[in-house]
């Protein structure tokens, strides 16, 4: 049976657009865009989110540090460029996902409102939907959190230009979604992020 | 229904995996890897493998120069190590889609054996299937075609290091497939490819 269709398919009708992907997956590719402090909360939530969507059938990726810093970013270290780079680089990766259909899931601190703002614009451009969500902690309560010990090593000195110690966060103006995740259970964020994925047609109502 | 779903989905259970998105994509990933002179075919016959399973329910997503060139890689040049980088990269984003269950397809001339050769370990040291085909025509024959009229350009000397021209193109010394495209049909190339990629077990036999 496949055989037969792949024998019968007319590709010469032209190439496969994002709205023929969205009908093959049950939803739009978007780009879901978590930032905030190290530690706040990022990809505790991204990964869930990604799980929830798994259980409904939708196609989410997560990009973050473990698959781009060690891998397409491997040769970027932690300078201002670097770290322009770095965002840069990810956003346009992110829009590849997006224009394959995926629900692209971004988890990196992302400090910089202008470096932000540039992604948001790539994906706008392009007619993408761009979630930013701000994944909002008090700087105490991160640090108390501080999951990979990173604050402990930043406040001895050990690394430099540490968001929040040494280097500023600059929060974002206008998020899609702030996720309180001090006072909001991570089946409360979910909700909400699944929500807003509604109200914006990137999931079916 | 989905709200429902979405509500007792037990994310605490671990991450998503690619065993996961392969059932629900009815497929696993894996890169297509076409490689050859510049009017060899490659793209025409990544378009047609791309149509071919969209038509059969599978996601695949191509890479080529307009989505990376003009993207990600807008920064590299013509360089020995920005084609290096360039291929490097495109090495990578094609291994983060295997990870996420796509089929990449991607097309580039590639034309130097040890940049094929990484891509190619970046997948088998991951466990991710790297199919490379050799989308072989004559030179001759290409330049005959030149859609984009570059070997006109380039025996002009308007074009330096043009691949087949006046630099070398490596021929792959053990591709998973060779397609002599100017010998086979299109539908007798998408044929060979769903062929191997069900001996391979990336679509289902």
């Amino acid at each position: 049976m496949v055989e037969q269709k792949a024998s019968n398919v007319t590709w010469h009708e032209g190439e496969v657009t994002r709205a023929d992907r969205a009908k093959l997956l049950g939803h739009t590719g978007a780009t879901v865009w978590f930032t905030g402090l190290s530690g706040s909360g990022k990809s505790t939530v991204a990964v869930a989110l990604e799980k929830a969507l798994h259980g409904m059938g939708k196609l989410a990726y997560r990009l973050d540090g473990d698959n781009i810093r060690l891998g397409i970013n491997k040769n970027l270290g932690f300078s201002a460029e670097d770290r322009t780079e770095n965002i840069r680089r990810i956003g346009e990766i992110a829009k590849l996902f997006v224009d394959a259909g995926v629900i692209s899931l971004t988890s990196f601190i992302s400090p910089y409102r202008a470096d932000r703002n540039l992604v948001r614009q790539l994906h706008e451009s392009a007619g993408m939907p761009f979630i930013e969500v701000y994944v909002e902690c008090p700087l105490a309560e991160a640090e108390k959190r501080d999951p990979k010990g990173l604050y402990k090593k930043a406040r001895a000195g050990q690394i430099k230009n540490f968001t929040g110690i040494d280097d500023p966060y600059e929060a974002p103006e206008r998020p899609e979604l702030v996720l309180h995740t001090d006072r909001m259970s991570l089946e409360q964020e979910v909700q909400a992020l699944l929500d807003l994925l509604r109200q914006r047609d990137i999931l079916p109502a």
